[in-house]
């Protein structure tokens, strides 16, 4: 994290908000979103994926939208990668973090990433190994930390396994997801905290869903456990695809406004995230999905 | 607040929410609306307004409404009165419970009640007086503690000196509410705490509104300081007439969804009202604003 932050919020709606898009976004559109989130001030946007095409066609052009970015000095530029053989497309691309992916439910993994939790994490090993020499940063997200859609509960003591044997891979950072949003804020609080008692929490990234309204009170309960880094996605993008039109990532704006009101510095323009908000959202044309983004806007305009 | 409940969910939706609509609500889906929600459980349910009918023509059927009702043991009906004359009109029904208003910015009261805030509460003398003896309860409501549309910011000292002129009232509760939702949760458990220090928290409702996507990061911060009424609108219904667009109070699904997940007992059945909101939202002829309504009612179809 920057010295002259006190946060770190991570924009992921090119990426995890983009993916769940069922209309094609052009290249072209793709680009302009992570140039305004990066210019925004971000210091870390998650842009491509390199997931087979055949799995998601939307994320094919990763490539392109990496080329096409102006990258200032401050900013990494983060994507997804399942195998070898997305970490090798992403090293010819300016890929600077690869995020690989796990779950602490076995249901979850078994239906996402069609094997169990160990198999997912013993084919992370030639991955990360080749990150490394290639000095890559590298992310681990753990998916369903609050709640699976196939098996309903997991537990505090199911994600602490999972991290335990992530463990020797010595990842930089660790992304906590409530992949449906399902947590609540006591809830969120006792797993950071508990996750504190083995893992460095600079280590650790709040990725929270706003599917059941509640992402904006887990930040907080998590803030409160000491944890300091956030995903978020502008204008909310990315919808739920466990509940037919629900909303699926916290939105950026309002984590933003959360984050301005407590007086805790992020180094982003909060106003310029509103606009590219309000853009991408008529790019898509739809309503954006922030409330703290229609308020500001509507503001903005008055 | 019952023995066998942890915190008191005040339901607003029939009036705070319907309030606001811009299309005329029939007086029988009006009273279907705060029948369901007595039914689900609400201890108190806010059903009418005794405001001149010439400002809020929506509400002009109150009397209907409340003659309508069957109202459980252990509910309570409110309803919002103005003035002597309002109070007069709320004894020739059920009104258990009046709700006088004020609020902590200036601007705001000579805005919206077109007095200063002294002499609103000089206003009250009277109505309180000739409610007490009816053997009515009393809430005061003070609105804009956390910001103003007007005059921007409004400082805790603002909301305290409010408290203390009202003091000599001895009324049953006071509502404090983020009218136009621009509070964040450092605010509000500072707010709430400052509060605690001056008046009993038993007699404090947290009203919070969603407009910047905070209420439930907000409510759960009141929790903290020791806050155990808060009021909340089904479907999150009732816009925001300061932001066009822009949604109002928090949604009763979303609080009792954060409710439940605490383990903190209402008294409330969840599951009802995520039908309720659903049906008001079809004869309203728009989506809810409900975040948890919508996954929990997808849920329930599945």
């Amino acid at each position: 994290m920057d010295a002259k932050t006190d946060v770190k919020i991570v924009e992921v709606g090119p990426r995890d908000g983009l993916q769940n898009e069922k209309q094609h976004v052009p290249t072209v559109i793709k680009a302009e979103l992570a140039q305004r989130l990066l210019d925004a001030g971000f210091p870390n946007v998650e842009v491509a994926s390199f997931v087979s095409p055949k799995w998601v066609p939307q994320m094919a052009d990763g490539a392109d939208v990496l080329k096409a970015l102006k990258k200032p000095e401050y900013a990494t530029l983060s994507a997804l990668v399942p195998n070898l053989k997305g970490l090798e497309a992403a090293l010819q691309t300016r890929t600077e973090e690869i995020v690989i992916f796990t779950a602490a439910s076995e249901a979850f993994a078994q239906k996402n990433i069609n094997c169990s939790i160990d198999e997912s994490i013993a084919r992370f090993d030639p991955v990360v190994k080749l990150a490394r020499e290639k000095g890559l940063r590298i992310r681990a997200s753990i998916s369903c930390c609050m709640g699976c859609p196939y098996q309903g509960e997991v537990r505090i003591a199911d994600v602490m396994k999972v991290i335990d044997k992530l463990a020797h891979l010595s990842v930089d950072e660790y992304d906590i997801a409530d992949t449906i949003g399902v947590g609540t804020a006591g809830h969120a609080k006792q797993l950071m905290k508990t996750i504190g008692q083995t893992v460095d929490l600079r280590r650790i990234a709040g990725h929270f869903h706003d599917t059941y309204g509640q992402a904006i009170a887990n930040i907080m309960a998590s803030l409160d456990a000491g944890v300091r880094i956030f995903h978020s996605s502008v204008a909310g993008l990315g919808g739920c695809p466990y509940a037919k039109g629900a909303t699926g990532n916290v939105a950026s704006e309002d984590l933003l406004y959360l984050m301005d009101g407590l007086g805790l510095k992020t180094g982003i323009d909060t106003a310029a995230v509103v606009q590219t908000g309000h853009w991408i959202s008529e790019q898509l044309g739809r309503p954006t999905a922030s409330r703290a983004g229609r308020a500001l806007y509507q503001k903005a305009c008055a």
